[in-house]
């Protein structure tokens, strides 16, 4: 029996743990939960998940994890995905707390606004709210690949996992990845892995 | 020499980290940062963190981290406040990114808006907008506090440190802890533990 992965293939929080399991080559069960249509409020998912979020994995021993970084954790332990000593695991988990505080909340949210509602009028000033933030976030990064090929060193993690997953569709919400020159060569680094998946397209 | 601290003692994730060091009794140099006062964005700040956030630490190794829930997980390694077992690890840092993404930015920014600026009538509406996010955080944590007297099990870990910081005080953010008498009871537990240090007053 093989793990199960409750996801929507439109988000980037599944695509990371989509992603992870193909360069380790995990073998999964997916079950697409559709958010729009209500599919993460039913009392079965509110049952693994009361936060009522996506995704969420149960291990083979019926183990239930929820938050998309949490999973990376989990499913990376010994694998060279996750650092082996502890101020590099510091670090790893510093990028991912970094990616849910101030990246996802604007990079994602952007593209959301963007991409899947059209950026009606309603929600324009939000969008444009969301730049600032997301071009600081992508700055941090930046800075950071100029001295090195991936967030830890030379090696990839599951700390450019998390990050991988918004950034690279964040021209999507608005976001100019030209002035970003080292995020541009690690994406192309991380596309270059060996069982890499893109992201599933959409609409 | 011991390690440095760099934080403000009205943050709630600076206080985080004070708890821990206080309850495993880890010595440290506290640097005040306010960063009402701009002291976050000073060149000397941002050469530590690129974020511009607190708190910051400074390892006895001169290595630094950010993000206040990486530092709690650098601080507790090989202590009973980091769970041995990889899916109590995971469930602990499942709590901790929950924190950061579902629980902090609204009761913490609710608390900010009413006892730091007063809660002006600019941002009223977005002080209501807070209150059912932050209560679904509390109802969430109440359910978990049901089963376990702590957020893993029977015993503390960095996950009860981390959202105790501010649930303790979501009170000064307009939630009515009232509500949730098993996380009152949490609070009383967590509060009872030798070395526990309160929040420093403020304002």
């Amino acid at each position: 029996m093989s793990i199960t992965i409750y996801g929507d293939s439109l988000s980037g929080n599944c695509y990371k743990v989509k992603l992870l399991c193909s360069l380790l080559q995990i073998d999964y069960e997916w079950i697409d939960i559709d958010i729009l249509a209500g599919e993460t409020q039913t009392s079965e998912f509110l049952a693994l998940n009361p936060n009522a979020k996506i995704p969420v994995l149960v291990t083979e021993d019926q183990q239930v994890v929820s938050e998309s970084n949490a999973i990376l954790f989990y499913l990376s332990q010994q694998s060279a995905f996750f650092p082996a000593q502890v101020y590099q695991q510091t670090l790893c988990l510093q990028w991912m707390f970094f990616e849910q505080y101030s990246h996802e909340p604007y990079i994602a949210v952007a593209r959301f606004i963007n991409k899947y509602l059209g950026k009606p009028e309603s929600r324009l000033a939000e969008f444009n709210a969301k730049q600032e933030g997301g071009n600081k976030a992508l700055s941090i990064i930046e800075t950071q690949l100029q001295k090195t090929n991936y967030l830890l060193g030379d090696s990839i993690s599951i700390a450019d996992i998390c990050l991988f997953a918004y950034t690279h569709v964040a021209d999507e919400g608005g976001f100019n990845l030209n002035e970003y020159p080292y995020i541009l060569n690690w994406i192309a680094n991380i596309k270059s892995q060996k069982n890499f998946v893109p992201m599933t397209l959409s609409m």
